[in-house]
């Protein structure tokens, strides 16, 4: 199954408990916008490609118990997308489906009526979830060429079939050229806190029968040093228009490190994350999370009593390090200002 | 009480057991050279300093089941050395302690027979521990120089009282400042696959009431970027004759990091740690753990069954990103070639 499926009978977004895998494969059963909110938060969905489709079939589901005045409906849709909205504020992608549903629910509402609008959110949220994959896919095709057969490959937290609805981003460019007869090996960098790397991209390599080794974050410099790693890719969260990247919390020092040992650092991502009405990384808002997700490490403390920990979910990676972006209308390289200007002026034109 | 204590009366070595700490006061009691090099294995005992004097004891115990003959008490001496040699490849703390009671084991054996050497063997280890503290405490007076008042400092690993005897080296630093009324906040890695970090240093600061923020590895790099570190400090476990340090994996991250930043990286370390017989960092040797002790944390495991890790315990930094070395005879500066030359024929005159 997919990370997210939505059960139009039963009118219930499933999705694939991430809290608890590798160890257990368990489903979470959303009926309200609210559990959806719920879910997001508590990390049960979680990726920023996920998140956003996620969240559009939050909005769904809010439709069931919207009234049926045109106004009135639009009112409870969007009260229910400002509390989706605001579960994780770093990803964009979140704010760019929830957007475009409302903008769609508010344009059909006043149109044809509030029943017609609910079918055409149910529907606009397949689309979202079926463009996601085929971006991801097409992501793996242009990633392809920066893959030479042999590689090694670093990777940091999960940006996989599990942090979108299917396929992967940074990982959709491993499978690709898994897919296409590579032979190539992956690190796999656990990812502290939350451990994505560990239990979730070690997870989808190994039912892909992709190679690889895991290893704690603060070894990743090591390998590289040791002209062990031929490239880095990962995922992101939101793109400034200058092409600083904001994603997991260790992916700016994975980046150092790649660009202090020559090495490429790609980022793989859909347009839907770029952000151009955020100039730089400086502004882009870095989700802190609690201390006790740092402390605890499944459910065992792992500090003292009393210790406080840190704990942004994010960092920024300045454009400087990011050797190119693999995006689904092909590789975008710098200057940013410009590639990625014009690559969402496309998607713009496309989507119009 | 100190991390390692010598029971004359019971001829036995107490070892505060850091496997257990910050959750279990737990000591470990070692009768036999066998016990100690059990407990340097198993992570007991750890620390450059602290398990270069463990196995000096190491010895003392060997000497009581060793036989009258002199030939067959060094033979005897020696063997056992040798199993404690081998227990970590990396540190050369152990080696120079090893050599320092083989040296008078032999000496004192010969000249004024067996019972005479045992006795000279305890004198020596005893002494080996009085020059640890000491060379702690001179390295955390001169390193106050470094540390500024109001500093944010960030370490990795555990360079404290429980890596060596008492004081800590890297931690004696920051304990320094402290004491002089330095109004200090301290960084903790946490230090993955063993958070000596979390578990440890965080403990030891608590201990000391230094204000403190535990923080994941791959953190470092954020604080770094976002100007909350002010200077980086860390221990060894061996210093090439260039200035490489070897140290726990994640320093050359971090140091890379630093120097990024445009923050001072300092190493603080005995001269017993400084093995000018070895060229560069490339001909230290890096032991390679067990993948287990990756993939489970206290006993749960964190990745799919199946999944391996990797786990070099060590990495190398390169010369060029460090600093200054911090030793019990002065800050030592690039180039290292002739400073640390010239701290060790001072260390050699002085024990001469």
């Amino acid at each position: 199954m997919r990370t997210l499926e939505f059960d139009a009978q039963r009118h219930a977004l499933r999705l694939l408990d991430q809290t608890r895998l590798p160890h257990e494969t368990v489903y979470v059963t959303c009926n309200t916008a609210e559990d959806v909110a719920q879910a997001i938060r508590g990390l049960q969905v979680r990726g920023a490609p996920a998140i956003g489709v996620a969240a559009a079939y939050g909005l769904v589901l809010a439709t069931r118990t919207a009234p049926a005045d045109a106004a009135e409906f639009a009112q409870h849709v969007e009260r229910a997308a400002e509390d989706l909205r605001r579960t994780r504020p770093t990803a964009v992608n979140l704010q760019w489906a929830l957007d475009r549903m409302l903008a769609r629910a508010r344009a059909v509402a006043q149109r044809d009526g509030t029943e017609a609008a609910r079918s055409a959110l149910e529907q606009l949220a397949h689309t979202l979830a079926e463009e996601d994959v085929a971006a991801n896919r097409r992501m793996g095709a242009f990633g392809l060429d920066l893959v030479p057969d042999g590689a090694n490959v670093l990777t940091h937290c999960n940006a996989g079939a599990l942090a979108t609805v299917d396929y992967g981003t940074a990982l959709g460019v491993v499978r690709a050229a898994h897919e296409a007869g590579r032979h190539i090996h992956v690190y796999v960098d656990e990812t502290r806190p939350f451990l994505q790397g560990a239990r979730l991209t070690a997870w989808e390599l190994q039912q892909l029968g992709v190679p690889m080794t895991l290893i704690t974050d603060n070894m990743a410099g090591h390998f590289m040093s040791r002209g062990n790693v031929d490239l880095v890719v990962v995922g992101a969260d939101r793109i400034a228009a200058n092409g600083d990247v904001a994603n997991k919390i260790g992916t700016y020092s994975v980046a150092v490190l790649a660009h202090e040992n020559g090495i490429p650092f790609y980022v793989a991502a859909p347009i839907s994350t770029i952000d151009v009405s955020v100039a730089s990384g400086a502004d882009i808002p870095i989700e802190e999370r609690s201390s006790r997700e740092v402390v605890e490490i499944a459910g065992v403390p792992i500090a003292p009593r009393g210790v406080e920990a840190a704990h942004p979910a994010f960092d920024v990676t300045p454009a400087r390090y990011v050797t190119a972006i693999v995006t689904e209308r092909g590789v975008l390289r710098a200057p940013y200002e410009r590639s990625l200007a014009d690559a969402v002026r496309g998607a713009r034109t496309v989507a119009a």
